[in-house]
């Protein structure tokens, strides 16, 4: 019984006109983004900080993120993205990032041009970015640090979450792109698309574009792959869901008195049995 | 800004009748079961290797559930039992995990008498059980291994689940009892409670008794408590309400093609802050 | 700046015809191996269980084996063989070593046919064999669980260990071999090389032999080799010299109250710096 | 067989007119230096680097730190001090770190007023220091994310590292002790003791100060004591000589061809048993 085997993101990428990518904090979340038919799942920071209780504020170190990351991709039959943050810190951090994540067969990380340590980007405040030559740089040592032709780099900027505007957002993305960048991620926290189209309309599309529609989740897949869009993350629904649904478990059942209550809206064990591929497993007994 | 500080399970069970515990498979589950109401968190061996996506048969190192054990506890403020199962091998292995948990903080393990390595109980077959004295030799062991007061061993028999009747799990239980367990937990995976009321009717309480009602989820906490019971664990409903959330919500958005399908019905970003205690955090850099 | 890069263990076996394997529990001792020409790194159990303070006995999980062959590994341009006990439980767990090893790089693993857990062989008693038939099992498990051609699966018998002999250790060698083992290892604990000899007079070499003279340690490696020997291990010997080394160096340093004493006799700072390849690293931020 | 129980560092303190402390990067190492009489571990961040064959510049995680600084903890009867860097970010960082290395059982950790990324203080180039205010800040967060009374945190100036002069060291350690520091360590890399002497001269002793004589080997403990310093850390020397007794060891085995060359001079695999407690530890199964 060998491991799943899994295409390359930059593979992917080529197959698709566009790719739907789904947050994830372990791998369970990861196999179901699957079985949903997304073509990648995002190892999210914000997910997996949350998941561990802490903001998402660089508390957790790299070795936690990567262990998430690593995780969710040996059971998956799609690539993991990894949300690696600012890259840890400088440019001997990002070396080692992708010395590390290239290791555990991630074959797609992002980086994002804020300074080291972090704020989640939906939080107020704390959004200073990085000097555009020095992140620029952090491109270069990440694309130098591979060893194989697969691992894809994706420069995020936080130039309009900072509150600069779409002309920065696209000098930015210039910059990182001529610097290596295998794609760019523009992402926005504004209440609509208009950010992001504007965006769009500026670029020359030197290199593919990510988005994060987190705040403009009205934009239909069809709209956003018709403006030029090539990968759209929808980074932390998963998340969301959870807390509502244990909330709403946990609730239910300390309120009713027993499980019976809430026994018909859950999985049943043997889904999760399924899950963990069971059958597949005890073969290997028999 | 301190950790949260949190009650021994022994201190907890001294100030309830009955003790409700829910599983959890990380820090945020955790969090939410705490809110909701329960008085300690069962951290679930299905549940953790659900959560990676391999079966709930040893497969996965003490490592790994000492490490997400250790997380749950970290941000709670109610403890954490720490379902291990056979105590990882044999006596010098339960030595070493009372001593691992022990400094992670964990106040309550739980480990059961069947083979190492061991297969979940709800599944058919590979359900044998270690002989009566060798596990009560791990009994003995775990208690003189503690070093804190504090540190609850449970003991589960699963003579019910690998095909024995009532009096051979009364049998065990008073063995290890006598062994120095704290309480024990005697495991059906009967579709009623019944098996587990003839226990309780054989049982003399020389000490306490733990019981997980997966597959008979209509027993009412009045009625558990009234039939002698001190410790109940909701043992992988929250697992479960999780796999169809995230299903639900995947499949959603994958096939509407947007996520305002999914909007109304999961937490928002700033409920996940909430729960990151982010506004705490954010005092340190003020 | 790109990770170094190294051949498999099974390509490295085709180039010579003895291959020198050093024992080491952390990168720098797996360096220094490299640096006086050995051609693979041993990433012994005896060693990592050692470097943590805790017996060779089935006490660390899986998880920690594999964290410290994966880290020598990181920074090697040879192979890693790691050193995987019994392999860690029953089939279920030797899949999932080979899935996990795999991962991390590490192109050859070994495994031994002892009962889970085991005792460290040179340690009187405990030493009970499973049973042939089963092991035969565990090794076709590993090599259907292998995803890539390189990984290399070394079955050790313990037979001559336990106190069975030279016909024994054939019969049980042969069988693994005939399982689908790349090679075999014929451990003893004799104050001579005679058992081994012996077992290698019978060998029909149907696969490679592997020895771990710790006890016969006056056999030279062109008699070694001579005698059709493929792979040597020189298992401990660098961890027992660290233990004299450190042990020599503190106690100096403590009685003789300055460090001037051990000064001349220890590595500088700027060899350890070399060490770390610091210079390569600082080109980074150049 | 419990785990062995140790003091706070804070307790060693109070019971030495002078503490002390050797440097190590595994339990081994901290169990050796117990057994030469030293009052306590340094958990080194150059040490820990160096094991892992990469620069000590704040490469590993604080992950990697603490579990380092965690397992040599563990078996030994005398309290480590966590080399902790900068605090591995800014002020949430240092309150995690304090937290977690907390949880692990430390009782003193050591931060210094660099910017991270750090780069170890004996490299050329590199050494910029963080304003005094800030890294002020980060003591008082320290300080404040404290539990337990034990916990004892050490200030590092790194101001004569980075090239200011003594007024400067002592301006800084000033504000850090009036901050809450438990101790000041003032570093130096210089090739005499004059520049730490400059510094105690001028010192109030307002609070402990540490020093690390690396590069002034000769200053001995009695001067050091008569001095006023009340703990002194020998940071390195196991490292370098576990270094140099490695490549010999190596070396000779190769060039030799058999391992008798070194039998004499290095541990018996008896020793080995010896510090892994094997015997108490087989008591277990007796």
């Amino acid at each position: 019984m060998q491991r799943v085997s899994y295409p390359s993101f930059r593979t992917v990428l080529g197959e698709h006109e566009i790719v739907r990518v789904a947050g994830a904090n372990h791998a369970l979340g990861g196999l179901l983004a699957e079985e949903a038919g997304f073509q990648a799942v995002w190892s999210s920071s914000l997910e997996v900080s949350a998941s561990r209780g802490v903001p998402d504020a660089s508390i957790l170190s790299m070795a936690e993120y990567l262990e998430s990351a690593a995780n969710i991709q040996k059971v998956l039959r799609i690539p993991v993205v990894a949300d690696c943050d600012t890259g840890y810190g400088g440019n001997l951090n990002v070396a080692h990032m992708v010395h590390e994540f290239e290791d555990a067969g991630i074959t797609a990380v992002c980086i994002e041009d804020k300074l080291f340590p972090k704020m989640n980007s939906f939080v107020a405040g704390g959004q200073t970015l990085l000097d555009t030559a020095e992140f620029a740089s952090k491109i270069v040592t990440a694309k130098r640090a591979q060893s194989t032709d697969d691992m894809f780099v994706i420069a995020r900027t936080e130039a309009l979450i900072s509150g600069l505007d779409v002309a920065a957002a696209l000098e930015r993305c210039r910059a990182y792109a001529d610097s290596g960048a295998d794609a760019v991620l523009v992402h926005s926290k504004a209440k609509s698309r208009d950010q992001v189209l504007g965006f769009l309309e500026g670029w020359d599309f030197r290199c593919p574009v990510v988005i994060v529609p987190t705040t403009y989740p009205d934009w239909h897949i069809d709209e956003i792959k018709a403006a030029g869009v090539s990968v759209v993350i929808y980074a932390n629904q998963g998340l969301r869901a959870t807390v509502t649904a244990l909330r709403d478990t946990y609730r239910a059942v300390y309120r009713h008195g027993d499980s019976t209550v809430v026994e018909d809206s859950i999985a049943s064990v043997q889904d999760i049995f399924d899950l963990q591929r069971l059958p597949e497993w005890q073969k290997l007994d028999a």
